[in-house]
């Protein structure tokens, strides 16, 4: 006889671990439209409420990931290898470390997602390039792997359902702040696809999911604690996403950004986090003996153009026109595009990610619905950072808009992200653990 | 703009207290198809979670009772008078105590369930009587308080109808065991039904849903304050259900024993218990100056024989042969009547009442799910109480049953209620608290 749903529900309201079979009956039975939603709610909440120990968090990732279908690409590529971040506010890594990845060697077959909320996304900023095609068939996932050695593609695969099925019924029950609900969300889809090694961007500070470094923590050691009971390779970092990566916050600016990295010119946080997730791949897929090795190949493979060249053939292999990467200032461009003057002489203490995404998202850059278009070519670019010294008139950040009533708003909001003080102070470690 | 559902799910789920608004806001939406229940599941669950203070669970009983028909009978009777039982083994109460009531010149509208589980229902008993109608129309609900001053019907009229459909809800989602919830549950029905004094009995001990004496408490408490802040005059007992209130435990046998209740010759537990709930309630209801008063009040009703003849009239009212109460010899009887001998000289040190009701749902006489049939004539009498001496040999308890195969089953299962010592022990006080 089949367990009864109710009594799983009420097992893990009173605190106890659920077996195997019972998050797999669950998981399955909910996949399958066999258990009502109101139950999976219940149930959602009281695992909100008592948690999940390692054991039930690697097993509800694994009923996840094996819930629709799993990509094996081992007749392609002997390994594959994908990188994924919790969200912040002008983190382009992406754009950067999967080439730089690739032109070492290693295949990345990566699933991606579009932005929402205050969250970019990488689908959206490579949809900035005129023809880029994220929505990809198996087929043409799998040639990409092959010929490329690197693809992105929107989640349009019917990779873990249950997790789709399951996100979609949090974000309307209020339970979706739940640290093993959100690892094993996060780990079922990097399990269905099939990738060897992974290697994890934990955000933490005030644009990012994880408010505080403790709640960071245990949600990176808990992801690669899950990882590895699935067999894989998983590490983690911690970085700090309290003011934005980088200087540019918007689709096609970010895009731009990615673009001059490559070329050996980007910003020295985004590089540093491209080169610190890079290290930790290149030694999991034992291309690098140590962290100092694999430093040096990716410089090299920067220096000498190859992740360019990487780049530039993955975006031309999905449709994208190369000549807009070659010229990026062919990429969509706002009307108005105007800085917004320090108000005071003094040091820049601090740069409210969130509040300088909620800018370029009165602008357009964003999503506050699934279904909001985005403006490509808004956004901001920051030119300061935390810890800079700036005198009054200088400019804080470029806003870009194509709507001057809607750069009204923007400046106001942005001026509000910087927390300007007489003295100096020293700004945030940027990477603060490695897991 | 209205607010949105998962805020406030949010909200409690945050330990934040919910407004009158949002209370109503959901309890209307749910009752009008306007949120779906996977909602109010997740919302359930975080009350199960965080509780509720006074003040939102009194909000939350009164959006409950106003969610449908409300009844007033002032028009009819100037005071009606209810009571509530929290459910128990043997607890015919109901049957003995409001035709007392009814005696005394109040008039009692009561709305009844059926049994469920181990738990025994009023109307359950009462159809044992041929003839006997519990689903009354609105119309025959009022003439018979009009003129009998006295009417027990099943909850077939549309009260509380969010209660309804929350319970059917908790019952499937596991958040049924919840104070709050609870308390609110049984006072909507209450308040919706319009009583100008109710009297609750919980009841607490193996064969009770309040296991412990804290939770009773706490919920008596927390009932007798949402009747206050309603408006209504609220007392309640706590009352013993370790052991089976008087000796029969199925619903002719019990019909039986609150006839011979009825008669002066009822079991002491029994009378107590209903002059306790009586008192109560005359002196609510402005009948008598204190406890003395009240009980030699109604203990003259019960030795005229004025309740007596007011439950007669009030059976033969919603149809039930007379005939039969007259002769209750002629009420369903078993096949088998069989006594289960005591195995070993001693003491009963207790009887555990769910255990005792399991061996008459075996029997015939409960329900374990909502459809299943009941076989009126089958249970159990008990022969000896707790703190009793017993001599081997000697029957502990009569089974009645109508199923040779059955009755071994049960005679296994009522043979283990019984908890036998070799030295005498005190059994637990019948009443424990007066609120």
């Amino acid at each position: 006889m089949p367990p009864r749903v109710v009594d799983i529900i009420l097992r893990k309201r009173a605190g106890l671990a659920l077996s195997t079979e019972e998050i797999e009956f669950l998981i399955h039975g909910y996949t399958h439209d066999e258990i009502p939603d109101y139950q999976i709610a219940a149930w959602l909440m009281a695992i909100c409420w008592q948690g999940m120990d390692d054991r039930e968090t690697a097993d509800l990732t694994l009923a996840m990931a094996h819930s629709g279908d799993t990509l094996d690409l081992h007749d392609i590529a002997p390994m594959t290898v994908d990188k994924h971040s919790t969200g912040g506010v002008g983190d382009k890594t992406s754009l950067v470390l999967t080439p730089l990845l690739a032109s070492c060697g290693l295949a990345v077959a990566k699933m991606s997602g579009r932005g929402l909320g205050f969250s970019g996304g990488t689908i959206d900023k490579l949809e900035s390039v005129p023809g880029f095609r994220a929505e990809l068939s198996l087929d043409e996932f799998r040639e990409a792997v092959r010929r490329i050695g690197l693809v992105i593609s929107a989640q349009s695969l019917e990779l873990a359902p249950a997790d789709k099925k399951l996100y979609a019924l949090r974000d309307v029950t209020g339970t979706v702040e739940s640290l093993p609900l959100i690892a094993s969300s996060i780990m079922s889809k990097k399990l269905a696809a099939g990738s060897d090694c992974i290697v994890l961007d934990v955000k933490v500070g005030r644009g990012a999911f994880m408010p505080t470094l403790t709640a960071a923590r245990t949600l990176a050691h808990l992801m690669v604690r899950i990882g590895q009971r699935a067999g894989r390779q998983v590490r983690a970092i911690i970085s700090d996403m309290d003011q934005p990566l980088g200087r540019a916050v918007g689709n096609a600016l970010e895009l731009h950004e990615a673009i001059d990295t490559l070329h050996g010119r980007g910003p020295a946080d985004l590089l540093e986090v491209c080169l610190q997730l890079g290290s930790l791949l290149l030694q999991m897929a034992g291309k690098a003996e140590g962290g100092d090795q694999a430093r040096a190949i990716l410089q090299e493979k920067l220096a000498t153009g190859a992740a360019w060249t990487k780049f530039r053939a993955f975006v031309q292999n999905q449709g994208g026109d190369p000549a807009v990467l070659d010229s990026p200032d062919r990429l969509p461009l706002a009307r108005y595009i105007e800085p917004l003057p320090c108000p005071q002489t003094g040091y820049v203490a601090a740069i409210d990610a969130r509040q300088a995404a909620q800018a370029t998202i009165v602008l357009g850059a964003g999503r506050t619905t699934k279904d909001t278009p985005i403006d490509h070519a808004v956004g901001a670019v920051l030119q300061v950072k935390a810890g800079d010294a700036v005198r009054q008139g200088e400019p804080l950040v470029v806003l870009h808009a194509n709507d001057t009533a809607l750069l009204e708003t923007a400046r106001q909001i942005a001026l509000a992200a910087f927390d300007l003080r007489a003295a100096p102070t020293t700004p945030p470690p940027l990477i603060l653990e490695v897991v």
